[in-house]
């Protein structure tokens, strides 16, 4: 998640840029202030019938091991457009968004993750590039290997919800997942 | 929201970085690229008594207009912990944040904004360096001069949901909120 990752020597300095209130890194050279603000992760627990779409990495961290389609969300598009074009881009896939599933904060290191609930429009799914490949599991027949601990979360978090229709996105059940000034 | 504030000439070039799939503006010196990632703000709808927490300006944009407490959301800390910090640096308030009460995208400048209905632990607020004033108002009396749409859509949200205890964060009226590419 390097900002930095040319292996370029950075030519940054720390300061507290005019109308700010903290130090920041600057570039001397193009000007850039390094804001480090946290990053958004959209994805989705995509169901075709009773099975649930996972993806095997191809790509680090935890090459090998299965996850949710789910990835960086860019400029110009919603949180549940960026999950429907992760999940194209990751396993081929066409789905329908429909609530925001789970908001899962990992403070430490600057990650909000949106997942939402979806559907898939056809169970018509293939490997894209940073997948080893792509499958449909029971739940009671998940893989072993998960990638992630919000993998597990947000699936635990649809199966709680899968009979709701109108329901309070759930939260990361990490003790530091709050963080921020005590008493704040 | 430029991220070149300095007023520098910028020494970037525009190319695909190794292992994406699509164009970044990149700094010959510094290695930076530019992911352009939206950025999130977090803000509350914090309710004392009857009465809602607004914020008058006193920066741009939209100095002088009245808003609710929100801003960038910081490394290290929670979408929820971000509402409570912001509440404290422009109205001094201290509050406890509830649930999510709306995600509102506005894809095309890039932000996703986290609103979160609080309920204030005292009246003891005060403006902080950000605003000119600082109130608590009843529905029926709102200043009229509202900053930004989106003060408009989480006041309209919160008196939709204040009675319920588990409801799903609304979005954003407009047209353009989805954003991303057609039929994904």
């Amino acid at each position: 998640m390097s900002r930095n990752p040319s292996g370029l020597d950075p030519s940054f300095h720390i300061h507290i840029p005019e109308g700010d209130d903290r130090e920041r890194r600057v570039c001397d050279h193009c000007g850039f202030v390094d804001y480090e603000n946290p990053r958004i992760i959209v994805g989705s627990v995509a169901i075709w019938e009773d099975r649930v779409l996972l993806c095997r990495r191809a790509i680090e961290p935890r090459r090998g091991y299965w996850t949710l389609p789910a990835g960086f969300m860019e400029k110009g598009e919603s949180p549940a457009a960026g999950a429907r074009r992760e999940a194209w881009e990751e396993a081929r896939a066409r789905l329908e968004t429909d609530q925001l599933l789970g908001v899962y904060s990992v403070a430490h290191i600057g990650h909000v993750q949106m997942i939402y609930r979806a559907r898939l429009l056809s169970d018509a799914i293939a490997p894209g590039p940073e997948s080893q490949e792509v499958g449909l599991f029971r739940f009671a027949e998940l893989p072993r290997d998960l990638a992630f601990p919000s993998v597990t979360w947000a699936m635990r978090h649809y199966l709680e919800t899968r009979d709701q229709t109108d329901f309070a996105p759930r939260s990361a059940p990490l003790a530091d997942a709050e963080g921020g000034p005590p008493g704040l």
